[in-house]
């Protein structure tokens, strides 16, 4: 199972809005097929194993990280395939969260007298598809925030300068974690002061994510550089389009009274797009008010050895008027990258754990 | 040496103002004698070590942390008593830094016809005695300083609160170095907010360090429960006492226009005091003052995955206009404790890393 979740793996830019699913088929200690999904409409990961493994397919078993489908979508069901092939046994790291497949992959693949088992690897290959299971599971995206903080937890000095806080080394992985996502959104404040791409500048890929710009009042200016780097852009905005352009769709959305994006409509479009991961990277305002709402799912933040002493927080946080309505985060996991550490957190669910 | 260094870090808690030393004997492969220098007026480690041995030391081996001292302090010379025991081979793994023995040691260890070495596990012996060497080679106490801190940066909350942000992991762990300081340094203003007692609080604590508090203004409360804990207080104040007490000396020192004690004054009473490692608890006023001055050698910043939104800075810096002026370090440890982390960083010397 470690293979096939290394496998799939390899799919991790580009098989959006699919999940990353890989396959390996062993006879005894013997493998004898191997498959990741690389990109929609291509096939599956089973097939692919299932074609390496051509006659030896028969009496093997398949580990699969996810469970196979049983439905027909732009390939035929792969439980059908694996059945076909003649596979003794197959064991997945984690049913499908789509409702639509859901259980039905191994009903149909024990109905036909194979052995299945389920759960191995089972946290991995979840983490690997947070996004595609919080799609289905929840009916949202995975929201992951990230930001770049000085020690003292200012994103930008006094005079709104931020570059670069964090090294090479940290730029460059947030530029994967980039490449990962569904879509990468931000606000409009973030447009007008720093003119971002919000492209993913690697080598080698394939599939740049949607860019979506939170612009409550249509202020996107028509030579904003995220214009030119190709790829589409959605703006929600709470009036009409103020201006049309190929490659840009305005979705008008409700606004509140201060004239901010309603954040359960935005979430509802996000969905509606079939997002599954959204890579965030916005100023205070924006980041502050997703976390107050309960909205993150994740903050990867890139934390410099500095102290700037003054300048823009990480966080705008409305309505903290005292210590005990802190947010209660998890470090999952520390990373140093160069100089920099990479921090990722998560709401806590453990509020045990914090009392003294 | 890495037993010596063991050995070495049993006084960890006890030995101010000595440093900590240990010493190993051996013969061959053969350990046939162990010393850890335990307090001020007790055994040097050689001495202990000697001892053990008994008749076994003629011909051994002598590993040390510290270069054995040839003036006659509280105890006789140690490079006597290993010359005087037949040892034919001495390794150090740093000569001393004070300048009445450096390098002396070594000289009368080889006049005498034994073999010497130093330099093995140098940079680890230095570290445990880094106040001992600061005091010894700059004059100055090594200080470090310590702060709790949200993810944001933030060390209270809105209204005033702090307690606790970190868990009790992160505040043990701040004990023990509380414990191994010679000294435990605050401002008044912390004493004023949070009436803290600054004392070690740990089972088997046989040495309190001393208590210093900067005070220009002579504001320390008669009824501060710092005073209710034994142990000694200094307070660095501008004027004249307000009051005396038995437990408390106050000294008087130079103050700057607004009123603050002058640092060039509160570096050389440190250093008069022969203190080591002072251990600074202070708030945003004082800590972020010393940090400016470029006086803090170490920042022990325990961190905690939450987010407070607003409240007190860990640092106020003054002078700080523009994000290039911002401060570099360098983060030389990272351990996580229960919910938190705890980072150990010293202010950069490598300028070149932070290029992007």
């Amino acid at each position: 199972m470690a293979q096939a979740l290394h496998l799939a793996r390899s799919g991790l830019w580009t098989t959006d809005p699919n999940p990353r699913v890989g396959c390996v088929l062993s006879v005894g200690r013997t493998v004898v097929g191997r498959g990741g999904h690389r990109a929609a409409g291509e096939p599956h990961a089973e097939v692919l194993a299932l074609r390496e493994a051509g006659a030896r397919a028969r009496g093997a078993t398949a580990y699969v990280t996810l469970e196979p489908c049983s439905h027909t979508g732009r390939t035929p069901p792969c439980a059908d395939a694996l059945i076909e092939a003649g596979v003794a046994e197959v064991v997945i790291a984690m049913t499908d969260p789509d409702p639509r497949v859901s259980g039905r992959g191994l009903e149909r693949l024990r109905a036909s007298g194979i052995q299945v088992r389920a759960g191995l690897m089972a946290e991995e290959a979840r983490e690997l598809n947070i996004g595609f299971v919080s799609r289905h599971e929840r009916g949202r995206p995975w929201l992951r925030v990230k930001l770049a903080v000085s020690l003292d937890g200012l994103t930008a000095g006094p005079d709104g300068r931020s570059q670069w806080i964090t090294g090479p080394a940290a730029r460059a992985d947030g530029q994967r974690w980039r490449a990962r996502a569904s879509a990468i959104m931000t606000g409009i404040g973030t447009v007008l002061a720093d003119d971002p791409r919000l492209d993913v500048r690697l080598d080698g890929v394939e599939r740049q994510p949607l860019r979506i710009i939170v612009d409550s009042q249509g202020r996107l200016p028509q030579q904003a550089r995220l214009l030119d780097c190709g790829g589409a852009v959605r703006v929600a905005s709470a009036g009409p389009a103020p201006w049309q352009r190929e490659s840009v769709v305005w979705r008008q959305l409700p606004a509140d009274a201060n004239a901010r994006i309603d954040f359960d409509a935005l979430m509802a479009w996000l969905a509606e797009m079939e997002l599954n991961e959204v890579h965030v990277e916005a100023g205070p305002t924006l980041a502050g008010a997703l976390m107050a709402a309960g909205l993150v799912d994740e903050l990867l933040v890139y934390q410099a050895p500095v102290l700037i002493g003054r300048g823009s927080p990480m966080m705008a946080l409305p309505g903290m008027e005292n210590f005990d309505q802190r947010l209660h985060l998890e470090l999952i996991e520390q990373r140093c990258l160069g100089v920099d550490q990479r921090l990722r957190l998560r709401p806590s669910t453990r509020a045990d754990v914090h009392r003294g």
